[in-house]
């Protein structure tokens, strides 16, 4: 099991597709994205839900968080079940969203990665996507790494998501 | 829980979403689509993993056969840990297919919905999405519910989506 | 040239889908959904732009406006290059939204199609789609055909998108 | 009207993106997909359409060309109407696909750009992307550029898609 954690636009979901081509078993992806794109429509922007404001703040309620509760214990059983598993998350509480990960994973053999890249230049790729909320990629960049511990971290500021899966891939065959 | 079975372009997915929007409390929703967008690419069209020929024939092998197998178990684990899971899936071994995920769901509170649609019906509406390999849906429309037993059936060849749902959420509340 | 006209979720792409499946030639799809795509992100929600209220209501700007009618010259052009072109577009202004397409289409065979939905239905397929504001279909049913003068006419109410086209088809078959 | 030429995975849609972000007035983007995806569903693998062979390998038919020449008139005819038009283009003929714009483009003032990105690091952007055909990434790096003459070129090998976006931008300026 390899959990991915990075702000938005960090490169994260690219390194996870990278991963999946070169590590030598076919692992499943799961991110943060799959589980909005699982709830309801009415969870964005409403109380209890998920809210993006204008500024790229991202603020979760009660009821997004039952769900995404209940997601982490869902990904946690498919990698019981033998799956290698890749997920990807955005730790917007830092060390504690590691501890809400960690509990749920209990057992399992985790690499916790750590997905850097430099504010402005995420900032930018965020631009050239176009599909989100700007300034998501400034406010998170650094927070959603406070407190929390890896195994190992990557940079896509001056790396390739290919390079970057590359070293996750040499990594875990060396821990085999 | 909730499970939709049906061909493809049946119309399982709108009804997921109607469901969504219909039923009291924020439901997940999770589909045959969601768990092939997490394989890895290479997946699609390899031995082992998933293949769609020509005519609409979809046949899988034994990676993707492992990788569903433990998505299942995902799935029931989101449903046990307490979030309402609606899951649409395409039977392609009729009742094997639906003993498949009763052992899975075990336990579970489990209505089973079968999702009809006419044949040429469904063969249009492939046409007019215009993203699928045609042919699934008329391939798929009749032996996707052979020796499956159903709750409730609902069928979109002349009723709405949001009409199925209204009638599956009926259904449930009449349950409770 | 094939100009289908009709509110938010009346099913004109789903049509414009199957007529270039029926048609004997190939044809060429455009739509607003694409002319949107093609504006920069910041075009929507800004000022001058493209607003869409809470309430399905969309109100747009003049710099909207002027990458509009630029982007219907464009389409007529590929008209008058010989290639055959279906465009599909919500008539927000009614009859004088059919003027503007007339003055820019001036000497090209043209079909006007009006896409029908009943409000109501058509409010429930946006549901089912969960991707657009809800309300949209609702608020623009009616509206857009106000003034507006076809020579064809179809309703998605009770009729498949594919039964539509071959309609269309058959009438432009009759008419060559 | 600004015309970004470079293979695929080069960076072209990031880099129009960005300049529809930092130009002062809003522009419209086009490019080989979105005329792609306007194309009948059924031009993708027959014959006289577009195939793309597992190697990686694109080509065209005759049917696809007339489409695509229409096509390219429309991109003419909008910019010449007035509106800022950035089109991305794969010069799958080099020095011939650049002629034939030329002629389309008669008369307005086009800034011709190079995309370019080192073989290798296109190709794994290729994987991180994993909607593409494996292949194509490597095989149009080069040759797309041959006999092409540039304004300016940009490299995204390492350099991010913001920046080449304002070294573009500069550019424009300093000949106003």
């Amino acid at each position: 099991m390899i959990v991915l954690n990075g702000g938005s636009s960090s490169g994260k979901s690219g390194i996870a597709r990278c991963l999946q081509a070169v590590l030598p078993d076919p692992w499943l992806a799961f991110g943060v994205d799959s589980l909005i794109e699982a709830m309801p429509a009415s969870m964005q922007g409403s109380d209890g839900g998920i809210e993006f404001a204008p500024d790229g703040g991202v603020s979760v309620g009660p009821m997004f968080r039952k769900l995404d509760a209940a997601w982490m214990e869902g990904v946690a059983a498919t990698a019981r079940a033998g799956a290698g598993v890749i997920v990807d998350d955005v730790f917007l509480g830092g060390a504690a969203s590691q501890q809400r990960w960690q509990k749920v994973l209990a057992g399992l053999d985790v690499l916790w990665v750590g997905v850097r890249c430099e504010r402005a230049v995420a900032a930018g790729r965020e631009v050239a996507r176009g599909d989100r909320v700007q300034g998501m990629a400034a406010l998170q960049a650094e927070v959603v790494h406070q407190g929390v511990v890896y195994d190992l971290e990557v940079d896509t500021t001056h790396t390739e998501a290919l390079d970057c899966a590359q070293r996750i891939a040499t990594h875990i065959r060396s821990q085999a």
